[in-house]
């Protein structure tokens, strides 16, 4: 098929949208390590992980056997109102750049969330709203994940609290009030409305939060009060199955035109997205079906997947959750100050990790200047302003694409384009000023990361 | 045709969008008054006009017999980037609101500028382009408009130079970022790189600045550079003709799924959403072939249409540009200190004014608070956060639907979202908080603006 006839935006018809989410897990030889229990080191059982989710999220969280599992009506329905997502050509970066490659970008964006994230908050809003519970809490930095809640929330009538890390709280008060707007309680961590907030307050006065303080005092919140539940969005298994659906669309856009992917292309933070993305082209891989290269991008300055330890880590600061085995940076890991997007977590889904590991997926870091300059070329020519998160895909997606320039391949690139960067405009900023520079962690820097892994025979780093 | 065929959101083809624009001048019967030079009360001829404004943008301005203009292809290709907008079925609001109507938006906000404005703006960023100008020169209050010139213009390759109102330049620092990283230079203004600037600014040494003080900078910009011109983002004839794109797709969705509508609802600032929304149903009334009522919402605070006078009066208040007749709350007039959302416009355009004039069109004026208590309504279970200005078109879309509750009539609503609103998170701040008011303009308040009206034989108020 010429590629006159594909247009700029592929839509699936709604009634060309996934039925199921796709289970990658159920197609890998190599399973991802169970989850830990860290007093223990005992695989987490069903029944632990019910204190702290809900109960269909862990049944989920433990599937590595079904390929697929339906996704329930209430969830279509609300998917209907913001999906099919567009599978876009990139038809004007690809004039910019002059290169022979066909690109194509999935774009998650076009939501108030502006981010994927949505496609599993309300996967675990539903779950809460189905068990009974009066609602969730969880934790938020920039406030993507936070606000994706909270729409979700409001749409099924379930309260939402979120802890929101306190100097996020305050630089980005626009985002604390999408999620007011959303009917969401956002309050800034630490806060004197749980037991390790308080703590935490009386020991640093004047500590401005972190995620790891927020995600304890948000699972203390949870397991605290009558009827509620954690939920987190990023990571676990659970959210990288909801998120196939990204994947799905994606497959059944590229099929309506017989275009076949050589390259596709995800930014990784948690590996919700990436994960999300690649999944059932994965599948495929695993299956022995087809054969597809896939490229992770993480940013040189939080560097999981290329110089992280595959080894079982906390997944969070505040050392509350279960142990995950994953590439990881240590839990205690915090990237450079000057380090302007998200994509700033210590580990790496279990699943990403697992495949990396097993030489399925490639992985790459740059530099935060360099997506920045991305993010500039493609906001300007193809009219969509990314997030700093997507931008890593877009830079890398680029190079691939000056590299078919190069040989003259007409190679088909599709990557994530996750989100918007409608509230990153102080990241802009500094960029559109000239005042953005890089850092690349050193060893030592790494060393004292490492140094906070947990030491168990077999967790040797 | 049964509701349960007609999908969340109806997206054309892109062979199925628009060749050319439609012109509703030609069908009227009552010609809008023409452009008047302020000095001479004679009509601008298209030489006066070609100082300001681009040579093709002057013969649509003038142009009140031709239907249909053609799109060029090179508009054509970069509305794909972002067009065909889709006409969503507002299933879950209809459930909310447990009426028997049907309700339908054109949502326009699913592009960087976050509006229809793009529409306008790359129209006319195209003819500079063609006229071989080097740039345009444009003011910008809020920033939306300045935005959607900055993402055409970068496009094209255009230098743009944007008036932003100090004061929002200021307190809008992320607007002002997104015109940057799109390579558009920003000027607080009043500035020293202009004449009347300087003089503003000898005069008023603390000012913020005001919209008709920045329309006067960027006039004078344009006619003072070599190979300038001046582009203005709503009012004008010629942004109604481009915005009357809105209306073709919605058109030609609705005939789709054969939907017709029995009501049109539009907000209106200056007119160029109203008009592009209802021009081609508008034509089919004027011809004689259809009937369909149509609503334009306006803020209570701001009430040109429901309680200005229809004179001639000037455009800006810096009394710079040609006299228009329209309907005005006096270019001196200013709306109170608490209105938050947009729709700030003392005139609105001449085509609308004309309509409204002579019967076709209703007006209703709706007070903030109302309007934020629609957006709040409409965010939680639509899923998108609305514009303050398209939730004046919410409001009252919500308000016919209950009186279909009332009447057991299933009536088709369809009203233009025109955009969203993440620029605006202070306005919801203050709703969120409960501190917004209301302010209606007092019979007293409102003669101080028509007192501002230039008086010469006919054009008594």
């Amino acid at each position: 098929m010429s590629s006159k006839e594909i247009p700029y935006k592929i839509y699936l018809e709604e009634s060309e949208m996934p039925q199921s989410w796709y289970n990658v897990r159920a197609d890998m030889k190599n399973k991802p390590a169970p989850l830990l229990n860290p007093g223990t080191l005992q695989p987490m059982t069903a029944e632990e992980l019910g204190h702290v989710f809900c109960d269909e999220l862990v049944k989920q969280e433990l599937d590595d056997t079904n390929p697929y599992i339906e996704i329930p009506e209430e969830i279509r329905k609300f998917y209907r109102m913001y999906r099919p997502s567009p599978l876009v050509r990139a038809y004007c970066l690809e004039e910019k750049l002059q290169t022979p490659a066909h690109i194509y970008y999935k774009f998650e964006g076009n939501n108030t969330s502006g981010s994927h994230k949505l496609n599993s908050a309300i996967a675990q809003a539903y779950y809460a709203k189905q068990q009974g519970l009066k609602g969730v809490t969880t934790e938020t930095g920039a406030g993507q994940w936070g606000t994706a809640l909270s729409m979700a929330c409001a749409y099924l009538g379930l309260d939402c609290q979120v802890y929101m890390v306190k100097v996020s709280y305050e630089q980005k008060p626009f985002r604390r009030e999408v999620m007011r707007t959303y009917g969401a309680k956002v309050t800034p961590s630490p806060s004197e409305t749980t037991e390790v907030g308080r703590k935490i307050l009386a020991a640093h006065p004047g500590t401005t939060g972190s995620l790891g303080c927020a995600i304890s005092e948000a699972v203390e919140a949870a397991t605290s009060q009558e009827g509620y539940r954690y939920v987190l969005g990023s990571v676990l298994s659970q959210v990288l199955l909801h998120q196939s659906v990204i994947g799905l669309e994606a497959q059944a856009a590229l099929a309506k035109y017989d275009i076949v992917p050589d390259l596709i292309i995800g930014c990784a933070g948690g590996g919700s997205n990436l994960g999300g993305l690649i999944s059932p082209f994965m599948g495929e891989v695993l299956r022995g079906e087809k054969n597809y290269r896939f490229i992770a991008v993480e940013p040189a300055s939080c560097p999981s997947l290329t110089r992280g330890k595959y080894v079982y880590d906390f997944c969070d600061t505040g050392m509350v959750c279960p142990l995950a085995k994953m590439y990881t940076l240590g839990s205690g890991f915090i990237p450079s100050a000057n380090h302007a997007g998200g994509l700033r977590y210590h580990g790496m889904s279990s699943v990403v990790s697992q495949l990396y590991h097993d030489g399925y997926l490639e992985a790459r870091s740059v530099e935060q200047t360099s997506v920045f300059e991305a993010a500039e070329m493609f906001a300007r020519v193809e009219g969509i302003l990314p997030a700093p998160e997507s931008s890593h895909a877009i830079r890398v997606a680029i190079d691939e694409a000056l590299k078919c320039k190069e040989t003259g391949e007409a190679k088909n690139i599709v990557f994530g384009l996750t989100g918007t960067g409608y509230f990153d405009m102080v990241a802009y900023e500094k960029y559109n000023n000239g005042e953005m520079t890089d850092y690349i962690p050193t060893d030592a820097d790494l060393q004292q990361g490492f140094d906070g892994i947990p030491k168990f025979p077999g967790n040797e780093i």
